[in-house]
């Protein structure tokens, strides 16, 4: 019962495409964010879902770790094989297998990035709109219950999956959902694995819901003095029911650092960016009144637009945000926040959240999805200043306590993977228990993804 | 052991709300729908989730099946107590505990039932869309996974709860989910939870979004000379994005037992019945843009209203369908059949559907949300005929096997219950043994709701 003896048997099985590979297993062993190297003993490449079953029994058979992995973009170790092991790369899993432009829906493979798919997708008129700012994949967007910039108007990843294919721990393949609309036969099994970071099962095929690609797009930009002008904006926005489909918050210290990665001058000032879709007519007319809201709440220097260059050049902006804030310190790494409180509680949360940074030694730009209730402080930490990871930490865990004393949740995308473990059971109480029981009951021997998501001692 | 004993322990505790009635146990052991009569032992009435779970530890304690119990209006045996044993009414758990009107989210107890709720939340602007027709509880339509008329708008029972409080097997209480709009912190247990039946846990409260009442209403109602035309111009209503809040087909037959039933002359063809939420503006132009494609359908009889009396007739008229065909039969009781499948099969499926009941000496009646791919045969089956219950039993086995074969589900939103158990490992393959093990891990006793949505030996 060896990881060796594991890897010997499924080396005569994918031949090359079992590799131990010092560079392989070094790619796969770092991770975006904080934490520390730690190489997998080897990396496979399947190509089929029984091949994927075929790796978990035998994994299982030997008590060796099975580690799913799609585009490593995940931000709390969630890849991190921290008892080594085999990490399951889904990459030659990436076809677009079926479009149903009729249904709008589309069947995948886990290893597609979402901008790939939405490359294929483009002549039929249709997109998928979950868009996590990184070029993420389906699989591992599935599996972290990934959300993002078009959430306030097209929903997460739980909104948007009809449907799994699924290995299991003991290397059943299983079928969830169909592609009906919806369905009350039985336990959502398609829900249980949304979210489940890989430690209940494989993802190996994804049934999406697609969307109509916008007749037009209007992309809108404006200023505020402070923070509280910008949420109550939202707030209003959202009462008033005008349908966002992006409307994003970036606060002056990420507009100081945008300015200097993507050679822009916005006024060092809280921003909103936000962007509708719909018809020629209602596009305007929601700028419009979007406009009209901005003035009424403080804000300034309200600019929006129709033209694609315009609305490009935001989005690509806000998408390199995090790597902006990353380059404003030299030689620093991030410490990702991720809250999200109800609406109501925002601009505070927001507000207490700044304050406390700026007692802090560290900088921690703050942006977020607004619309949501959900933002993230890049909290910049010195390898080279070892008392930094421990003031981030404590920033950290004062954020997770402020969301829970405000009714939110401590992370509202990113996921639990090894950086949120401490704070589940704060917010779940025995309901982590109840999850330490399904993974029991699913993964007895705690070889999928272990050390993630719940304790099992 | 024995359920003598929980009732005797329990009736210290509950006093008069522990009643062993004939009249209370009778009413609590019928069934809308085919079913037998199978009273259950006892009914208690709690008053709070700290009674739930002091039930639920009694009645483990003796193995006595506990049963919970919302408005009863479930369609395929779900309340059925067939081990007997003890139904939970939540009757007396039936307030608002808070609404948020900033954050459109509400705190409600299980028992209230829609229209309830909606009377409640009148004044605040906002109001809770799911509408299965029948006046059910939120409890029970959490567990069912309901959905309804404006689910094509504004989503089912999944994307409306927010979290939920649940009382399990061993009398542990616990919370899933938050304020929060989204989360990513574990396993989606508010999921797991919603669409159980009452077999995995007893929902104690829950956390309910709510949308703004929309400023303006339209409706619509026409005629078409066969389905196909109908189901054709419900699939271009979507695919060209026009908004419907409710789009619902009458066949025929329906709209020979609605006229019946309601005086009122449709001609008998079947019909479309639609609204769309929006401002002044909007609803106007939508009905207007579904007139041309009605007309481009080979539609007839268009007609549209901003009038709340047209549109009360209109769904009072779609919400006594079920009644109404009821009453188109004397001494019948119903079948109700309730499949989902892709919109692109639809008018296929119901058109099989049609002809295979045309050749069935029962009548069955169709009716359905469209606009989702669902639809119901009220099979009308008399006491009095026994073959008629083979007959109805080998039309609806027929459905299923149609659903399943074009890509869809045995029960888009009816649920399981003792009715469609015989269908769930067709659907499901090996999945539905995972939703056993799931059940067994959190209720190994089986004493929730034992005999529904799995099996557990
Ligand atoms: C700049 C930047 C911005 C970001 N912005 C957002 C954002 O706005 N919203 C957001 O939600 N996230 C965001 N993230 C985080 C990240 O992009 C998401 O968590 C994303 O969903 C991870 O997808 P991935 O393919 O990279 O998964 P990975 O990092 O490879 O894996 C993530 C987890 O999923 C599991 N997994 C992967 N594939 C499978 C599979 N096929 N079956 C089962 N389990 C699997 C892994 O084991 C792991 O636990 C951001 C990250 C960066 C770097
Ligand atoms: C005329 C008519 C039309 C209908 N139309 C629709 C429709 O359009 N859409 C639709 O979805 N359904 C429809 N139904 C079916 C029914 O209304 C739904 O299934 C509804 O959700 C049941 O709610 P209830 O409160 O009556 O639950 P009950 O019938 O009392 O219980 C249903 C199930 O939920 C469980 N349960 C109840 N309360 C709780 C609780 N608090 N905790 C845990 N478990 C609980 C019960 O044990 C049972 O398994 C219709 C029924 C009728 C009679």
């Amino acid at each position: 019962m060896t990881i060796e003896q594991a890897l010997a048997d499924l080396s005569s099985v994918l031949g090359e495409r079992l590799t131990r590979s010092a560079s392989d297993r070094a790619l796969h062993g770092q991770s975006e964010s904080y934490f520390a190297q730690t190489p997998p003993d080897a990396v496979a490449y399947p190509e089929t879902a029984e091949e994927v079953a075929r790796i978990v029994t035998t994994c299982a058979a030997h008590g060796c770790p099975v580690i799913p992995f799609g585009a490593g973009t995940s931000l709390e170790g969630h890849t991190t094989p921290i008892r080594g092991g085999l990490t399951v790369d889904f990459a030659r899993m990436n076809r677009v297998l079926e479009v149903h432009p009729e249904d709008m829906d589309a069947v995948v493979q886990p290893g597609i990035t979402r901008q790939a798919l939405n490359e294929d997708l483009r002549a039929t008129g249709l997109f998928f709109p979950v868009d996590p700012g990184a070029n993420a994949s389906i699989g591992g967007m599935a599996a972290t219950r990934a959300s993002g910039t078009t959430t306030v108007r097209y929903g997460s990843m739980r909104d948007n999956v009809l449907g799994l294919q699924v290995v299991l721990a003991d290397g059943r393949i299983i079928r969830t959902g169909t592609r009906a609309r919806k369905s009350a036969a039985g336990y959502d099994l398609t829900h249980l694995f949304i979210g489940s970071e890989g430690t209940l099962g494989l993802i190996t095929e994804l049934t999406l819901r697609l969307h109509g690609q916008p007749e037009a797009i209007s992309a809108a930009v404006c200023a505020f003095s402070d923070i509280g002008g910008a949420v109550d904006t939202v707030m209003a926005t959202i009462q008033m029911g005008i349908p966002m489909a992006r409307i994003e918050f970036i606060d002056t210290e990420t507009v100081n650092a945008v300015n200097a990665y993507s050679n822009m001058s916005l006024p060092l000032k809280p921003h909103l960016l936000v962007e509708f879709h719909g018809s020629d007519l209602s596009v305007a007319e929601d700028a419009r009144r979007l406009g009209e809201l901005v003035e009424e709440f403080g804000g300034e220097g309200f600019r929006w637009s129709t033209q694609a260059e315009d609305r490009n050049a935001l989005w690509t902006m806000r998408h390199n945000a995090y790597f902006a804030i990353l380059a404003s310190r030299k030689g620093a790494r991030a410490v990702v926040t991720d809250l999200c409180v109800p609406i109501s509680r925002l601009a505070e949360a927001v507000e207490e959240t700044r304050a406390d940074i700026a007692d802090s030694p560290i900088p921690g730009p703050i942006l977020g999805h607004v619309g949501d209730g959900n933002f993230h402080a890049i909290l910049m930490i010195r390898d080279d200043e070892p008392q930094e990871l421990e003031t981030a930490r404590a920033l950290s865990a004062r954020m997770v306590d402020r969301a829970l004393r405000m009714g939110g949740t401590v992370t509202g995308e990113h996921g639990v993977g090894m950086g949120k473990l401490d704070y589940m059971e704060a917010e779940h109480g025995q309901g982590w228990q109840v999850m330490g029981e399904i993974k029991r009951a699913l993964d007895p021997q705690n070889i999928l993804n272990p050390g993630k998501v719940v304790r099992t001692n």
